[in-house]
């Protein structure tokens, strides 16, 4: 029984995913294994890769976990042996990191990605790799509204990685190397966990925390506007990429997401609409000089025509994204 | 008597050029050779770097000839060990050659780019480089005409591989490793020599064929419309460039360059105008399919605007790129 490539239909669907055990990544695994399907096609088969063990998921198919650096060739070629036939890119080095430290950005975001392509063209098949992107690759001075023609001029490392990925996916798709897409991903809200040290950080916390009972501080002003979409979004957003008929994407094989733009003000209310006044009372504004400079740079309305155009599906309202978390990450109860 | 780097004035002005053999180096050598400055600093030592070596031009300051490979790191450390003031970064495969061989390309342009930077990274200290990039960094749909703002997405691995180290620039500028400029410049006319098997080819030669008394082939329609620049203006683009004061810049460090957009049909009327109408008689139209076809996908008309903000004199008219070719490539008088 041999593999196929995701234009070829036949028997065999097996997935690679690559940077499982992450936020997204996990969300990924979850709802492959409850949707069962890309494309129409079944799912056979699924390995899930990462620098730790992913955590192995309810699924009807074989799940390999494996281990290693996504900038070890040895590793990535070992995981293309048995020709996966869609491989979600989603492995590395987060904004913070990459921006601390150069080499190690530079070496898994980017070289990294230039070794699972190599891998990949040694292999000599031809499968769907969906990379998954940010809007890290925009940078100011923004229009109004950010359409499909804008610019990639990314204020950090990680956006440079990641828009220097974005042209090697176009270009290796071009060559037939293999059939990519990237996926530019909104901010994703709301991230479970715990608070971290990214700028980023409140626009979870301020709803997160208080769902939990808890005090959230919101360094910023309520007018601030951000670009944004559920983990569940996230997820799907890359599940109908890999899926997608690519002849319709042209050269331009990077696509914005559509997410939301929804202000703090905005967030506030609708945690008082879903969870009660009680929770959003729980929010402290303590203005934050540096995280209000960061996050004004940062672009905060899209215009994903495309994206649409090309059926994924928008994010509804930062209402769902709360009733989801509720469902999803806190058993249907706040806590 | 130490090395400065361009912001700190001083005595010293060594400018090193990779890909000083190339047709733009080659102006470029000459014209830096006769305004003798850079940014008002006189020049006092010159490098020339290519795989073969370039001709020594009349200068008045010591001038080192050196040949090597751009991607073999130890090639480019030996050149920066004298701490370059200003660095010229012409060096690569071109367009076809990179089509053709995959792996050459990326090597070389990408590479070689990357190899150069953090050589530079290594020597700890800041020169300013001038890259020179392309708009091949463009690909349609276009709108009528490219503002600055409008996304590389390009349609070759070239053009992929000159938007990657645009992107790199940027980023090694931002973290102060080096002080980047990304120069895009227009399609080259009129080039000297013989045609060649670049789709663009005739671009040159009906100006240059029928200057030289001979026939020349034109491939498409007299309404096909180019984006070009002189030689003459393309190398002193670049050094417009190396004096730049880059603060103006913001994050954006990749710059279109202010061509001009014309017609071949307005070309040959130049050509009519400048050398005769019996040398315009010498153009033969023999439309070729693949050639309309390839040219057709070409951006050819852009609104410099940040360019010309900056100070970047533009191409005036087609009658003065002929009238230079014949000044400074037949001695004045027609072939």
């Amino acid at each position: 029984m041999g593999h196929c490539s995701i234009r070829n239909w036949g028997e065999v669907m097996h997935v690679l995913i690559l940077g499982a055990a992450g936020m997204v990544g996990r969300k990924l695994v979850q709802q492959l294994s409850a949707v069962k399907t890309i494309g129409g096609r079944e799912i056979t088969a699924m390995t899930l890769f990462d620098m730790v063990d992913a955590q192995k998921p309810e699924a009807a198919w074989p799940v390999s976990i494996r281990s290693g650096d996504i900038a070890e060739r040895s590793d990535i070629d070992s995981l293309l042996v048995h020709k996966p036939d869609v491989i979600f890119h989603l492995a590395g080095v987060v904004s913070g990191e990459a921006e601390q430290d150069f080499d190690k950005g530079y070496r898994v975001n980017l070289d990294g990605a230039r070794a699972l392509f190599e891998a990949i063209r040694a292999q000599d098949y031809r499968p769907r790799v969906v990379f998954s992107s940010s809007i890290a690759v925009f940078g100011g001075p923004y229009p109004e509204i950010i359409d499909d023609a804008f610019l990639a001029a990314p204020m950090t490392s990680y956006g440079t990685q990641k828009a220097a990925v974005e042209l090697l996916v176009s270009d290796y798709s071009r060559r037939n190397i293999f059939d990519g897409i990237s996926i530019r991903l909104p901010s994703v809200v709301i991230r479970p966990g715990r608070p971290n040290k990214a700028a980023s950080s409140f626009f979870s916390g301020i709803l997160r925390e208080p769902l939990n009972g808890e005090e959230a501080i919101l360094p910023v002003s309520r007018n601030v506007r951000h670009w944004m979409a559920s983990p569940k979004s996230a997820a799907g957003f890359l599940i109908h990429a890999a899926g997608l008929d690519t002849t319709k994407l042209g050269g331009r094989r990077a696509l914005t997401m559509p997410g939301i733009s929804v202000t703090v003000g905005e967030m506030i209310d609708a945690l008082g609409r879903v969870a009660g006044a009680d929770r959003a009372a729980l929010i402290r504004e303590e203005p934050d000089e540096m995280i209000i400079k960061i996050v004004g740079g940062w672009p905060h309305n899209f215009d994903a025509a495309r994206a649409l155009q090309l059926g994924f599906s928008p994010e509804v309202s930062i209402d769902d994204i709360i009733r989801d978390y509720i469902a999803d990450e806190l058993g249907g109860r706040l806590g």
